[in-house]
């Protein structure tokens, strides 16, 4: 047997290992996938998102979660990679439906990378509500993925919205109704240029500066969030993006988009 | 060289990765096993579990890790994977022999799994009681791993006692001398229903919710803890487990189990 | 295609495999190393481990970071693999140079691994300072990750300096200008008898003992600190190496030596 074929089993394995690789940012929803055939399963997305209804909060588990009263159903987002693109996909749902977002935890995770996993808890009056708001956000994932950029060292991911809603609030602090971006850049140094190249570019509200013990949960990143008018956000998130895509590259391979940009 | 022949090779690999891969919560220890030929290694088990003694600890250690003063030895149950089997198994150790848990610290571990590692120092006035606390624990892993099921999106554990002791106590605020049972989901959306489901099937005291950053160590989990009479935990927790694995299923493959159910 | 053939492409596998996993405690730069083309961009070196400049930090920036206010410029050193080797070149590169340690904020990371990663700010006067610190360091990375021994399992690492300067003192507490070491073991329970060990091995200060969630960010390690005279710091902190890495062996296979020992 030659070494090219070698090389190509190799390869072969390589691929598919790097589909599972704990220090791989992110990860596909098996092809094994099996529909669970209960009613509160909404459905799955990218990075190990799973969405799911609860129609009848028991009222023991109420209020030992500590929601408001008159919230009977919840809608859950959870998943293994990522907060930033399930966050601001939470934002777009709170604005489409009679939904509130109630709670948001940030587990650290990512799959052994560097970053965060995310728990959000959606309230709502109507089980229907709830449900509507889980598909929006799962659906939405697919576009905030797009500016999520990664190789073997880190991540790069960047946000923007024209008008943030509760979500971002609740989330980031960020102003209802002005524009709002976010940066994130992994490991964390990287982030730290990525801030000032933003805030140096654009006439922006420095709105956050959060770090792996500031903020963060003991993730290897620094985030920067800017409130402010659109065009200059925008700007602002754009240039970090060029400096966080230059700076990871230099610690492995050129960083691969996991979606496609929509900033 | 034919496809076919290619896939045996990638699928042998594929098993082999398996067993080392970040994102598996849990590892066997490798068969390059060596005996350290020293008196404090009492062994090792399932999920990098190593058990250790030290026979008189060092007096400023003593004092540094904050001890009882009568407790002149102690056993070490420390390991990469899980945190409630460790515990478990730690409560039938204490049951058997004459020593306390004095601590129980919990990683954010699970090798690139969305869990805990765990670190449990036990006390004892006789080096005897000490080994022999953790000689009981490390054989009592392979059931209390054994209600453990993963894939690569996550894990389900369930845990039950019939009488929960001190270190149940000690870790979960359970009555001691009543049923106990905990869930776990991970990620951390899955824990949630399954506590709805459990406390829904069942007459059972709720004490306890745990999430990512109420009450865990920034895991993707989320934790139930159940008190009550045998039988409802029992049922409860049973419940909780076939929610459970159907969910984790729709992230990818069937979910493994780990060990030999014992619920 | 014989077995033999199988198990040639299967080990060649594996090791491409193990540069990449999950669970591997380090990491070498890709090959692939591109250079960024910034004047901020400094290099790279083991660990994932980047080192970046800023010649004159926005006020804004400078202002949530709470930096001193006479510093126009910072040295930033990143990484995801380690934080006390980081912190160590750090102290060699203060004594070095005209800066001083303004920030070490310690991730829980290692890429899957048991441990931290590491960001840690260095302020300036002039850019030429802040840069220099920074080469000094990553240079110095080389010998710092000297001592540190790893397996699939876990890791072992020993420090040591004859004489602490102020990146020791920020961090770890360190009397300036006394001989310094430190022992990290992973799992825990490694870590503990190897402080134990330490202590009971020479006629040392024993400043500090740090666990899971008591001083470290919830990775699984325990870390003992020590100072005093050279002599005695030094054989603690040998003595510990040797309990430790027979330990860490018994999880899996020898631990490997990362690079060239200097203690």
């Amino acid at each position: 047997m030659d070494d090219k074929l070698v090389d190509t089993i190799v390869q072969q394995v390589m691929e598919k290992v790097a589909g599972n690789g704990g220090a791989a940012p992110a990860s596909t929803p098996s092809t094994a996938f099996q529909h669970p055939g209960m009613t509160e399963f909404v459905g799955t997305a990218f990075g190990d998102t799973i969405g799911i209804v609860i129609a009848n909060l028991d009222p023991l588990v109420h209020e030992k979660m500590g929601l408001p009263a008159k919230y009977h159903s919840i809608g859950i987002l959870s998943d293994r990679t990522g907060a930033g693109p399930q966050i601001m996909a939470a934002d777009e749902a709170v604005k489409a439906t009679n939904t509130e977002v109630v709670s948001i935890q940030l587990p650290r995770d990512t799959k052994g990378g560097a970053g965060h996993g995310c728990l959000i808890i959606f309230g709502a009056e109507e089980v229907s509500d709830a449900r509507r708001a889980i598909e929006v956000a799962l659906k939405d994932l697919t576009r905030t993925f797009g500016d999520v950029y990664a190789n073997d060292a880190g991540h790069i991911e960047l946000q923007y919205t024209a008008r943030a809603s509760y979500a971002c609030e609740k989330a980031f602090g960020a102003p209802v109704g002005r524009a709002f971006g976010l940066t994130v850049g992994a490991p964390a140094g990287i982030g730290v240029i990525m801030v000032d190249s933003a805030i140096k570019s654009a006439d922006v509200d420095f709105i956050g500066y959060l770090g792996p013990t500031t903020g963060l949960s003991y993730t290897n990143e620094v985030v920067g969030l800017f409130s402010g008018d659109a065009g200059a956000v925008r700007q602002a998130i754009i240039t970090a993006r060029e400096v966080g895509v230059r700076l990871l590259g230099s610690l492995g391979d050129t960083p691969k988009c996991l979606g496609v940009p929509y900033i």
